[in-house]
């Protein structure tokens, strides 16, 4: 990676960029695994982050067979399979009433069709193995970097950061979430928010309440709530995740943890989930924006990925696994390339081939979330029957996600 | 039965009543169906019929398992499947994509489970069949009998017709319908307005346009409409039921059927329901009506039946064939009655054995019509995927509804 401080803006240093090099605006788990990916194939990437470490916070996070069976390829699935845990089965329950709705197996016949495991773990476990990963594949890792601009001239990328460095890049891959600064190059769009709120927890099993279940992942349905319970760390931790519909957020308004606000939430509740509100962590809460699907991520020789690009609701639990499915559709489609040239042709090739599927999820986790929240009777009944008539034979609602031939496509 | 013209009211006049007299007030369906029932098991049964003959008025009806099972046992289903149709299957569809949501089989396992055959035929045709045979069994049906009150003095009612008449009975059963105006002895409640209103047209299959389905019941759901069709009367007739939310009705106007409104309720749907409301009559329309289920349905020795103890909005298609099920149950439980003092506890069995099931059709069908109607994005999504997501297979939608243990709970 050509490194050069204080580059005037506009001085044509081509001679100096060496070819084939990439570098990622971003290094949450989108961009270090981007990072893995490409390292694994032999290219010299440089990752950015703002912040002055390589850390995640946050809680738990699932990883689907369509991401597990890419963390295999790099190598790293048998370190996410010790950190995390392999839940048996996924079980929806009625938030009011308690009644069971569906019970879906997630091992099994759904880990053979899908050819890789259901995994649950701790965000910063994922993260810290692929920062592990990235590292050792040669990627070199940089702090304190805040990127703010990035322009083409001539097929190479300059990108300028707040202390008035410049690198230059064959690419650059802006990985930088939702708040992405980079998107600005390609859309005016802002972020759309949701009115939902998530306060998370993931505490100590012995110190966790009303742990009924250690093996499943549990989601009970409410009118405009809903919660998530699964184990962590072999078992050794319990993640609470409860996500509704915040009158100061709906009002536009950000008010913080709000414990009153909380509890109101979940007031029609059986009293095993106003119990389990207790496992969340008290301070902290994320309000929950996506954006609708734009059709461009490129400018010049910047690629938008993860959630720059497609910023989604959690409701599928595919933020990270569409970003780990870009990393790897890259790395596939870049394979190919040998003459810096080639490279236009390959950022447009993956942005053709990824937009249409990350739209889809996008727009159907936002569809989920309105099935998982509704709070009238007649769309309830009809929610909970369709849940209930599910069949762990019928695999049309997981296959276009989870399935090997979606993501190829 | 004792008939005494222009007895004074007040007068006692019990020595003149004959033990086992039954009066029937309203000879539609449900009231021949009764007489039919009674007659056959020995009973003296008086029908009194407001209007100057026994005649239905309508299109076609469907006939579900639950009641041909019963017109089987009193001996005419051989005559209603002559005059019928057996349709193959149940075929839903979306109204504006075309889509088939869902197609029940109606015949092999379907009859084999329920014992009997699904048949469609005309109200007329399903009305002289049990008139027919009521008068056989020596029911005594008269008309132009205009019943305006029912009064039990000493466990024997008298019922006073608009021209003076004082009829005496062991048992009077109201079966005047949806307007009952018996009904008032037990409850003050009126008809709830459904907003939507029905049109049919029974026309002869080779005037009918566009029929691409002659052996089974299609149904398309659009927004706030439907549309049924099937044929009559071994296919030579052609049966098509227009169900929308009419503006004016729901204002609480009453219009005649209203051509402009019937055309802007189908706007939305695809051409070929939009012509088949060519299909329909021009100049009638039935604007749908039920009630709130109410827990008692006896006054005395008077007990009300069909339509005027639960009216139902049709989606299930149970109105007639409920009117069905209660004249058998009538029938059964005062089989054992010898002695005219029984007559009380029987009318308080039949009332608290078929309330609950009545109430809980009338509840479904409103639920039923409200899920056909959905006109918003998330419900409609929900109702298509669970209609999408039946198999013949699962019966539990159908088995309260047409199971031989449903009824004699």
């Amino acid at each position: 990676m050509a490194l050069v401080v204080g580059e005037p803006e506009g001085v044509n240093e081509d001679s100096g960029v060496a070819s084939q090099e990439i570098l990622i605006v971003g290094g949450g788990i989108g961009g270090v695994a981007a990072a893995l990916a490409l390292c694994r194939q032999g290219r010299k990437v440089t990752v950015l982050e703002r912040a002055p470490e390589f850390k995640e916070v946050g809680a738990g996070l699932q990883m689907a067979p369509n991401a597990t069976r890419i963390l295999r390829s790099w190598g790293v699935l048998d370190q996410v399979l010790e950190m995390g845990v392999q839940p048996k089965r996924l079980i929806f329950r009625d938030a009011v009433t308690g009644e069971q709705l569906t019970d879906a197996d997630l091992r099994g016949e759904f880990a053979e069709r899908y050819g890789a495991p259901y995994v649950v773990l701790h965000r910063s476990d994922l993260h810290a193995i692929l920062v592990e990963a990235a590292r050792k594949a040669g990627a070199d890792l940089r702090t304190n970097a805040d990127v703010v601009d990035v322009e083409t001239r001539d097929d190479v990328a300059r990108v300028r950061t707040s202390d008035g460095t410049v690198y230059r890049a064959d690419v650059v891959l802006g990985i930088d979430g939702l708040t992405s600064s980079l998107r600005r190059k390609v859309s005016g769009d802002e972020v759309v928010a949701s009115g939902y709120v998530a306060y998370r927890g993931a505490i100590p099993m012995d110190e966790a309440l009303d742990v009924d279940d250690r093996e499943n992942v549990v989601v009970y349905l409410g009118p405009e709530c809903h919660m998530v319970q699964y184990p962590l760390r072999a078992g050794t931790m319990f993640n609470t995740v409860a996500v509704f519909k915040s009158p100061s957020f709906s009002r536009g308004e950000f008010v913080p943890a709000d414990q009153q606000e909380l509890q109101n939430a979940y007031s029609d509740c059986i009293p095993q989930v106003q119990r389990a509100l207790l496992n969340l962590w008290k301070t902290v809460s994320w309000p929950m924006y996506d954006r609708e699907p734009i059709d461009n991520w490129v400018d010049g020789r910047m690629l938008l990925m993860g959630d720059a690009a497609h910023p989604m609701l959690q409701y599928l639990a595919q933020g990270a696994c569409q970003a780990i499915e870009d990393a790897d559709a890259f790395d596939r489609i870049s394979a190919s390339v040998t003459d810096p040239h080639e490279w236009n042709a390959a950022l447009a090739e993956f942005n053709s081939t990824r937009a249409d599927r990350t739209a889809r999820v996008q727009r159907t986790a936002r569809t989920w979330g309105e099935a998982w929240h509704v709070n009238t009777p007649l769309p309830k009944l009809l929610r909970n029957l369709l849940f209930k008539s599910r069949k762990d034979e019928d695999t049309r609602y997981t296959d276009w996600l989870y399935g090997a031939d979606s993501i190829s496509t």
